[in-house]
């Protein structure tokens, strides 16, 4: 196993150096090139995809029941991909007995064939960027980034700072105590990382790598074996991963059943896995329901979840109007605001703010924002890649709900795909409302649904979001201020709620975007989220030291 | 604050350097001698604790509600200090109103902080270590290694690794992302260490000071106040703690309602504390009643638990009798067994063992052991040193009734102690039983009760381990084998397990002795602990990264 890590280490050793610096650094290129990624690769990726549909997806796992199909691709596209059925404890009994030899190879064996898992779901990228667009929606570009490279980044994260924690413990030791002029009592010891059992990692339905993959490589870095429970909508790019992972396992003579794949349609599978006594860990991200369902119900496990937020941005005023106007457009209407990070709410002090372009009032700033998503979306090709399709009927209920919310600053429009007809395709809704609306803007509207909030003032905003960021949970948090001072009672406000904040974003980074190696997604700290990728925190309890020593 | 920590750099530097390489570091020499410690030392330690005696201990919190005196000394000294019993909600309201400077300080200044009042702890030790004899029934030795320089030890040691958990984030990242042929886009950010909020410390009546540090110290190091509630029987080691940090906090300008103490004589307060939804954390040492109780109705804390577990130490075969039986003798015989770490149940094959000294048999090996006990205590000054005095009533009856239980390898003898006449000192019990009596040795029984069990086989005492260490937990393991294959048998199944394995120990160290920045005390992976002194899991969790970017 040794030279896998050793053919990996410069990768370690460049994903821990960032760490420390937290610069920016991505050693898979997130443009979906040919000159980076070959002539090929993308149409080789599509047609790999294609040649999956209508079977038995090619995998064999121990207690298959029967062979199931639960994908529906938002673009309409017919998957009928028949991935097997397992029984749950079959599942556990084949990750028990899988994880001895694992736990054998110890931390540099692991690390290094993960390592080596991790770079050829690199090499797969337009493959796993295809089944990510065909199964959440997401446009093209975002699919392949957000899929592919950046979701890698997040892996690799997630096993570097796995990797330092294991560390931190040296292997062995003597220990040698003076006794005054008697000989020293001399105890050898030797310590090992353990793993704390057998994983679950349940995914979502719009990011089914990004969200999948640090929870799955932490838990494999630290000793584990893991189950992956994709979400019923989004099974092939885990498929695909788990694939890899275990193609790598068997090559390296290891038991692959160390990594299965649990797939259903319903939630019983889930809630199978997610209480039974071996399962020792859980990696969530979803809906508030399973999520509290699982605290309830999973006692046993040590819950890593990601639910519902609501976020927002204060908008008090900027020297950079059509900037701030520009990124909130782009952010609003990346992959149809169905990223757990997109804004919802956007406060503006009812008097209206004070610009670059002198003030503008209230509705001015609503008007303008419109116009700026009217912009943004004028060219459908744009359009289309940059919204994607909506991966739910709900989202599309939701959306066509809230056409009688509040008052109409910018209506949603359906789009049709020239390519996928059946696509739900909808521009961004922005409804207008008053602060008294706290039963509409404080419950999450996942979805192409925002809210500008009229606030009677700026230091309102700030105990608004501080209040509403502890009881409902946010990803993120943005300000446009050129007041140092308000700018400084957010800071605070973000602090004490602990939510990550970003401010004055008028060019190249929107606030729903975090940088794997730099910016942490999630505090960890609020209802939205109670663990963060990627802090020690999140690494450190999935594995214990046991000791010996003679 | 800088000065503070500058001056104590050299402490944390020795620290993180012990951690790193664990071998023999103590900073406190935990030899009481007059040479080290000074001439009056001891004497003003013992006269400053009877100053203390028969008044109010001179603290003044938040929603007193009176004064109550609740410990009973084992040694029948009658102590009366009266400590204030305040609200809970005070408590918690002035603990949050302490919190924001706290967290202002950041890692350097708190650590700055801490290592100050560590080092005043430090000066007081005689007087500490006298309280804690007092209160808890441990000999002198014990009360001042244990309750003074090992507990500093793990206060520093938590220190210290809160530090390197804090400072793997850095404080500041500029992050520059290339545009090709345009300047790249930069972002400024900043990371910022917040604790989790207000943490709660629940000490035993065992080790007041031992046990308690390292949740306190951990929680305070990242951020959060604490609220410390002694065992009822055990108050005064830790009120003097938690004045000491008053003392410092005061003196550098900052609300000592940082710390507080809660004392109570009856759970309530415990309850009100520990369901409070401003507590985020809870450390827990003492029984599973109280630990389950507080699993089930304090879902909104991260608990960091000590509870009930069953030690065993398996007798394959020796090449060291003698020193074999001195060890074991010595281990038992320590603090009447009053120790999370001692063992209780002696695995040794029916059929007997090897040694250097011919076969033994099942029988002569407990006869041989029980005369090394009493070799042990022959000397009455040694006896009472090691022996302390029973700390419960409980624990009292415990003895009595295992007279009745299995056979009689060794009976518990009362002694009288020349100094405290009132105080229940009694010598070992050893009982003899058959594997078959799992429903006796597979119970906790906390105190001077051992049981030799016959087992038919020395693999089928690896496999009793492993099975009793999964399903009722345990803090130590102890193996006497010449049998390199049967110690390999024992490192997988202590693996398996998770429980910190000591082989051949017999001179020096004893299996229920755990040393500050070399071994870690419990794995936290079965059920006698979900956590571990200390690893990056113990104060990983305490403290959120909250990130802002511009």
């Amino acid at each position: 196993m040794t030279d896998l890590f050793e053919r990996h280490r410069s990768l370690l050793d460049g994903a821990l150096h960032a760490l420390s610096t937290r610069g920016h650094w991505s050693p898979f290129p997130e443009a979906p090139s040919p000159k980076v990624y070959g002539e090929t690769a993308q149409a080789e990726g599509q047609a790999a995809v294609q040649a999956l549909t209508g079977r038995d997806y090619p995998l064999r796992q121990p207690g298959e029941r029967g062979r199931v199909a639960t994908e529906r691709s938002p673009y309409g596209v017919d998957l009928g991909i028949r991935y097997p059925e397992c029984d749950a404890q079959s599942l556990v009994d084949a990750a028990r007995a899988a994880e001895p030899a694992w736990q054998a190879l110890g931390p540099r064996g692991r690390t290094g064939v993960l390592l080596e898992a991790l770079q050829r779901i690199h090499r797969r990228s337009f493959e796993i960027a295809h089944a990510v667009m065909l199964t959440t929606g997401q446009g093209t570009m975002m699919a392949f980034q957000a899929g592919g490279p950046h979701a890698q980044d997040r892996a690799l994260e997630a096993i570097a700072v796995a990797w330092k924690a294991m560390a931190d413990v040296p292997e062995q030791a003597v220990w040698e105590k003076p006794q005054g002029k008697n000989p020293p009592v001399v105890l050898n010891k030797r310590f090992e990382v353990v793993g704390r059992g057998v994983a679950l990692v349940i995914g979502c339905a719009t990011f089914p790598t990004w969200n999948t993959y640090p929870g799955l490589f932490a838990a494999l870095a630290t000793g584990n074996p893991v189950i992956v429970k994709p979400h019923p909508h989004a099974v092939l790019p885990a498929a695909l991963s788990v694939s890899v992972l275990r193609d790598v396992l068997t090559e390296q003579g290891m038991d692959p059943n160390l990594v299965t794949l649990a797939v259903s349609a319903g939630t019983q599978l889930a809630q199978d896995l997610a209480t039974h006594p071996a399962v020792a860990s859980i990696d969530f991200t979803g809906g508030n329901a399973f999520g509290r369902w699982l605290q309830a119900h999973a006692p046993q496990a040590r819950l890593y979840a990601e639910m519902a937020g609501v976020n927002l941005v204060v908008i008090e005023s900027t020297d950079a109007y059509a900037g701030m106007l520009r990124n909130l457009a782009l952010s609003l209407s990346l992959y149809s605001g169905q990223m757990c990070t997109t804004t919802q709410n956007l406060l503006v002090p009812a008097a209206g703010i004070d610009t670059d372009q002198g003030h503008k009032s209230f509705e001015q700033v609503g008007a303008d924002l419109a116009a700026a998503i009217d912009q943004l979306l004028a060219e459908p090709k744009v359009a289309f890649t940059v919204l994607g399709a909506l991966g739910s009927p709900q989202t599309v209920e939701r959306v066509e709900q809230a056409a009688g919310v509040g008052r109409t600053v910018r209506a949603s429009h359906r789009l049709v795909h020239p390519d996928y007809p059946l696509a739900e395709v909808r521009t961004p809704a922005l409804r207008a409302l008053d602060v008294d609306d706290a039963a509409i803007y404080e419950q999450e509207c996942f979805g192409p649904v925002s809210y500008l909030v009229a606030v009677p003032s700026a230091l309102a905003a700030r105990d608004l979001v501080e209040r509403s960021v502890r009881a409902h949970g946010a990803m993120t948090l943005g300000l446009y201020s050129t007041d140092a001072a308000f700018v400084d009672h957010m800071v605070a406000a973000a602090r004490r709620a602990k939510v990550a904040l970003s401010i004055n974003l008028t060019q190249g980074v929107m606030v729903n975007q975090s940088a794997g190696f730099s910016d942490l997604h999630a505090t960890g700290g609020n209802p939205a989220a109670n663990a963060s990728y990627t802090t020690l925190a999140f690494v450190a309890d999935r594995f214990v030291v046991v000791q010996r020593r003679w």
